[in-house]
């Protein structure tokens, strides 16, 4: 089975192809093109050069949030559109759980957070037992602080990881000082190859099972600003009315 | 300062480049064609997509072995004409030292082994202590039973990885049974990620540094087949002219 990996929750464009036996290929893009200047080509290229085409492909996996809402919607509303025209099934995993994924058999918690903006991340807290990924606090969009003072009640060491790091990186370390370990650059963004092992062993492990393209949906833990401006306009339309 | 990263040790064409900062992006190809085929187009296509050309890469950093000599010889050769056309330094790391980086922060020992043919592996052993990756037993080729016996000699698990498991994972589960961890498939390959990694954490620790392309060698760890015939047929020639 080749399963294509799609991951654009952030400004990190990447996808992969995958069997049950190995990674084929993955290409990542970090740069701040947008995902729908840099994704088709990328996955044109990768398939080209491995020689296959979507014809080869049986699953597609992909990072269904949270995340960016214009990179999650783009990366979904590809895979629908593939996933239309191959006629596929699709498999929706976690962004949180992916990066958590990069840091492979850590004894650590890994803290994968990401900025939701409005001073709050999209975070989770994940932890390897057994070999298996599992997770200690359930991915929500939480303040730093709170975050923070979660953390503190813990004895193990917390690795971090995301982009969520380049607003809160001072505040962790002045908070939990030494506690606190920060994964290095290379795995330190979301990778498809990671979002493709994750969807392969939801499926062995019976957590997740592929589903038809209709029915997946973007995962964003938060209203979107725009409806919340809607629905505070409403509110407010509907006070003056009283 | 912008690193281009080549690994070509095995069977994976894989390339990056990363600043100082971030990973700028990645090129995996695991498919049968030649180096010579793969190479030098991922390294163009992984450049052009990233904005960026060859004026603006300041190091190369290539995996220099062990491993498929012929696989070292085009990478080496391939930054050695990169280097001499811009003009730039290289820096030479381990390959097992670069898959063992794959592995980030594991608490088990990591034992890459790559297929050395003539019933030896190339192999090292690895372990993270205090978040850096020292090397527990040094990279050498050897039998699997001496390896397996030096780690039946200690208390660890071993996280295995790497292509000599093809040839030798049974082994090593009838003889280490839970002891023996496999990485999963999505970190079992050469990444240039961890090759560029490695290499800017051993020029920031001042374990090596930048050199003139013309001083860069291979490793193989052992000769070659063609200079280990020469070498006997010498020597029996000498015997017959005693």
């Amino acid at each position: 089975m080749n399963i294509l990996a799609i991951d654009t929750s952030s400004i990190v464009a990447t996808v992969a192809v995958m069997d049950r036996k190995k990674l084929l290929g993955e290409y990542t893009i970090n740069s701040p093109m947008t995902h729908s200047q840099k994704l088709m080509p990328i996955i044109d290229e990768l398939l080209s050069t491995l020689e296959l085409s979507m014809e080869d492909i049986e699953l597609i996996a992909v990072s269904r949030g949270p995340g960016s809402f214009t990179g999650i919607r783009i990366g979904i509303a590809t895979v629908k559109g593939l996933a239309h025209g191959w006629n596929i099934p699709v498999i929706g995993v976690s962004s949180l759980e992916g990066l958590a994924y990069n840091i492979t058999y850590s004894k650590e918690l890994i803290c994968p957070i990401m900025d939701a903006r409005r001073n709050q991340v999209y975070t989770g807290v994940y932890k390897w037992v057994k070999h298996k990924l599992v997770d200690i606090i359930k991915e929500a969009p939480s303040s730093i602080d709170k975050l923070i003072d979660e953390l503190k009640q813990r004895q193990e060491k917390v690795i971090f990881l995301g982009d969520g790091l380049g607003r809160y990186k001072d505040d962790i370390i002045s908070s939990l000082g030494e506690k606190a370990v920060f994964a290095p650059q290379y795995v330190n963004m979301q990778r498809a190859s990671s979002i493709a092992q994750l969807a392969l062993d939801k499926i062995n492990g019976g957590q997740s099972k592929p589903e038809n393209y209709l029915n997946i949906t973007p995962v964003y833990l938060r209203k979107s600003e725009a409806e919340r401006q809607y629905e505070e306009k409403m509110k407010r339309c509907s006070e003056i009315n009283e």
